[in-house]
Parts: C-alpha cells; structure tokens; sequence
C-alpha cells in the first residue's frame, strides 16, 4: 500500500509498506478514507525529536475492512473515528476516564502510521467509535478533526473546567487552540479571549466562538488578560502550545483557584517553576487528551451538524503530496493540513 | 511586649517591642495564648531566605481584647483562631474559597508576627473564627494546629481529592504531611500511605491515621508504591516538602487521572519537569492553604474531641525559650514545637 514515510528530518516520501493484517482477534483493519498532519508531527520534521524512515500519521477516519474474532462493536463496512492513542476500553484506568494512559496503551504515531492506505487498530473495540451510518462527504473532515485536534481542544476545556459564567483564555492559536476555542463555546462559556497576532487565525478563532483577541505577549499579555477580567484573571485557561513560555503565559493569565487545561506537548527540557505554579493557586491538569472518551458525544454534535470542527482545516491535499502538507504547516501558510486518500 | 525577633540566619532573641494598636476600623487586637514555629520559618533561619531582625510568627491563638468599630463578628473577650493568611472574606477570590489569595491578603508572618504577646490582626472578620466558648486547656494545641498546619494538611487531602475508596501518598513526614495523614483519614480515604523514613514519625503517622509506610525514596519509593497499588499508582497524593525530588516523587506516586495536592512551599529555582507532568497526566493543585475556608469544620472537629491534631506538637516551651524551640526543629529533634504566652 501507498504510506507517508518521515526519512529524515525535513524529508517527506510517499512510497510502498507492507498492507496491514490482522494479528490478533481484537484487531480490525480499515481502509483510510481521510488523514491529516498534526503540529506534533513537525516536531521530527524539525529535527526535535529523532525519526528515521518513520511511518507517519496517527490522526484517521476510515471503513472497517476485517476485523479479529474477538471484535464485537465494529463490522465490515462500518465508517469509524478512533483515537489516536490505542486503548483497551477494559482497564481500570480505562474505565476511569483516561484511555489514553491505558495500561496497555500504544500511541498511533510510534507504530502504526494512518498516513496510509491502510492500518491495523489494535484492541479495535476500545478504540474505535462507529458513525451512525455513511457520512455525507462534507463531513468527513469535522468527523477527521474528533480524532485528534478536537478532542485535544475538547479535553483542555473540560480540564480547564469552561462552563456557563466563566471567561476562557486560550493559550496558542493552533489547530488545537482554535479548537479548545469551540469547545470552550459549546461548554457554555460566557467569554472566550484567544491570545493570537495572527489575523488568519484571529479570524478563525471568532468563527470557532471567540469573543475577545489578545495580541500581546508575556508579561504585557498578562497584563492584558488582568484588565479584561476585573484584575483577577480567567477562571479557565486552555495551554496548547507546550512551551515554558506558554506554561507561564497560561498561570499568570489565570485566577487563584481557577484550572488549566494543557495540552501542548512539553518536551524534554521544558520546565514549570514550582513557585510560581504554588503562589498562583491555580488547578493544573493536561497531558495526551483521552479522545476515545468524548468521541461518541463528538460524533454526535458533528452528525446533528450543531459544530463544524473540519473548518481548521485550510489545506487539502491528496496522500502523495503529503510532503507540500508538511511544508505549508512548517511555514505556518495553512493551519492544518487534510490528506484524502 | 515581649516578642521573638529573627536577628539573622540562626540567631533567635526574645525581646521588646511595640504593642500593636488598632489602626483600622476592621483591626483586631488579640493577646496571644499559644503560638508555634512552622517549617518554613527555617527557610530564613537557614538562610535560605532573607532575614534581618523580623518579627517571626504567622500561627495563633489567643483572646480578642479590642476590635475596630466595623468587627462585627468577634468581640472582646471571645476566645478565636485566625489563619496565617489575613483575608477580607468579601472579594470575589474569597467568595470562591480561595481567601489565601484574597485581593486584600497579607501574610501574617510577613508584617504582624504572633510569636508574641499580642497581634494586630487586620480584617478581622475575614480572618479570625471564634471557638464555641473558652477552650478546655488540652484542646489549645489542637485548635493552634488549625492555624496553619492542620488547614494546610486538610487543603492538600481536600486538594489530592482524598476520600472512600480512594488510596493516598503522602510524601513527607514533617507536621504537614502528617496533618494530611490525618486529614485523609478524617475524609474517608480507604488506604493511607506514608512515605517516611524517621521510626519516631512512622509511629505518629500510624497514629493519625496511616495504613502502610514506605520507606524507600525516588525510583525505588515510586516502585514500592507501585507495587502496592496494582502497579497503577495512587488515587490521590499529598507533597508536603516543597522540593523538585519530592516534587517528582507526587508525579511517579500519582496513577493517570490521579489528584496531587501540593503544600510544601516551592522556593525559587525549583522546577517542575513539564514533560513528566505532562506524560503522567495528573491533577496538581496547591498553594498558600485556604485556611480560612475550613476553620469553622476544623474547629467543630477539634471541639466534638473528634480530631486530636495538636498531637503533633512534641515540644512545648514558653515563648522566652523559643531558641531552643527553633535549634530543636532545626535539627528534626522535634516534630513541631508549641510556645505558650
């Protein structure tokens, strides 16, 4: 089958690898309908993290095409989303709310690599989520979106608590942060300050719910995000870049008492200062968002077209000119990137 | 009045000062009945933080002897308990529950001082809870505990989500952690861990409340604590110490979805790895403890004989002999030493 393979740094192919088959009753095989790029993966792209010869991509919406003896939710012919993190659905941690963390989780992108033709979804029943039936076409990228970047965004507004009376900052006007901006929105939030310079995405952001922009940085940010909210602060904060700079842009722009969602992905190095987290008071929590667990209430609200998550995407392109893909979202000229398979 | 004085790092004298008077409207005057030394007035004995003759004390008890014309809810003669953090109690930071982060907020030790004869204690409303009557003798200890570091104790469990079922770590064994030993037990938890390694604390933890002790630190205590829970984590954790090992301790103690409440007091320079919280993906909360918040649950415990926290004081000596008091924390010869005025 077709499949994107990561070279090296910077070095995109589309070539040849192996079709998939099923390896263990609890397996399913799909046949990729949409993909996409995510920010993570301009992390190898840039060198940040190692690659060589990598299969790409963990982001996927497809058609179940086999699946093991064991598999019981989805059959043949079904169209389903899954997360990018594999999970079993059946541990406690699982059944706790926290499928990605489960105890035999694998994460997508380390092995699996849904740039492709075609993939094998471990444990296919705690991972996947079938549609109500075929989508129409123009669903497709709203229904692509829930398995990463919205439920990502989804996540940190949960985390962050949004809700009914609170005012949300968004840290990070990426695809997620766009997205934790309509998450936000649906929860219920009464205010929605995304901190972006960007007018594209300033744009994108008040499509997604946004009620107020703030272009300012660090401390001037801080200083800015203080006014907007009678000198105390948000009571909800969404971290979505995962930098040091944006950990603490996303704790000083917060009330005491008030909660983080964070879902930037910190890399090695990257450090809190313990003292600032303490004086701020502030609740912290994030890390790789448990999609499988808001996917059937995602499902639903794109299927009754009450949100339209697929907007992020600015770029389509077909699966052999996925090297275009990562150069526009290396350059910042597209948001986030569809491949079409 | 007679007052303990922190001349520089290490050097402790008792001697005159300025009897305080009422300066506004909302100011109380109380006489001292009992008063303590908190770990953290060690940070400037060890030089760790500035010093140069100050005014040391932020926990108390005492007898209100005078109040401004707008004190509504203490009077002359009312036996009371205030929190080491002044608080209006009328701010929207301490509506929501937060009164340590009060807009108005003053810490005690920073300009009043109650290792002495008689406080100034501002916003005295805000501040101060008065006890059902005039305390039985055996009861002040307890009820000084509640000033700082049976509520810090309490917000770390509260904070750790601390409850039935639930198993939890508490990771340092100094007064705090072994108030959140107790606090723990209070809520409900199912299975109370604590991480200690100093035989004489072992046995108070057990006494408070603690069902295991461990024993080990850093790898081998997170796989101890491992081992004891399924090989998941704990549900819920308390960092009583402050430091980036105990720090890091919480994180690999805490399973994914987990709660840490965070007490000890981070000091400048120690960092949080963002990619470990980020990876673990627990909750972290903490700061200056709420105290406030819950003096009046505290108070009704201590008084129904329910709690026994003063147990924690095993040195009591009268404020002319506080040197001695902070040479016998200062070298862990005592858990947490009591002075009577």
């Amino acid at each position: 089958m077709r499949a994107v393979i990561m070279d090296a740094p910077g070095r995109i192919t589309v070539g040849e690898r192996e079709d998939p088959r099923i390896l263990k009753p609890t397996d399913a095989i799909i046949r990729i309908t949409a993909t996409c790029i995510c920010g993570s993966d301009l992390w190898p792209y840039r060198g940040v993290e190692p690659v060589d010869r990598t299969p790409m991509g963990h982001e996927y919406v497809g058609v179940v095409e086999e699946v093991g003896d064991e598999v019981k939710t989805v059959r043949p012919g079904d169209f389903v989303v899954g997360s990018f993190v594999i999970s079993c659905g059946e541990c406690e941690i699982c059944e706790s709310g926290y499928p990605s963390k489960c105890v035999n989780s694998e994460f997508v992108s380390a092995t699996i690599g849904t740039q492709a033709e075609r993939a094998r979804i471990p444990h296919a029943d705690g991972t996947l989520v079938k549609t109500p039936g075929r989508p129409d076409p123009d669903l497709i990228p709203s229904l692509l979106a829930a398995s990463d970047v919205l439920g990502t965004g989804w996540f940190a507004a949960d985390a962050a608590q949004a809700g009914p009376g609170k005012t949300v900052v968004v840290v990070g006007d990426g695809a997620v942060g766009l997205m934790g901006v309509l998450a936000a929105k649906q929860l219920g939030a009464e205010r929605i300050i995304a901190m972006s310079h960007h007018p594209e995405r300033q744009r994108l952001a008040r499509e997604f719910g946004a009620t107020d922009i703030v272009e300012e940085r660090g401390s001037e940010g801080a200083a800015r995000i203080r006014e907007l909210t009678g000198g105390l602060g948000a009571h909800s904060v969404i971290e979505a870049v995962g930098t040091e700079e944006s950990l603490l842009q996303a704790i000083r722009s917060c009330r005491a008492g008030g909660h983080i969602g964070f879902v930037g992905v910190a890399h090695r190095g990257v450090t809190i200062p313990a003292d600032r987290l303490f004086f701020a008071e502030v609740h912290l929590h994030g890390g790789p968002a448990p999609v499988r667990r808001y996917l059937p209430e995602l499902i639903r609200l794109i299927w009754e077209r009450r949100i339209e998550p697929g907007r992020v995407f600015d770029l389509t392109l077909p699966l052999e000119e996925a090297a275009a893909g990562y150069e526009a979202m290396d350059r910042r000229t597209a948001v986030k990137v569809l491949l079409t398979v």
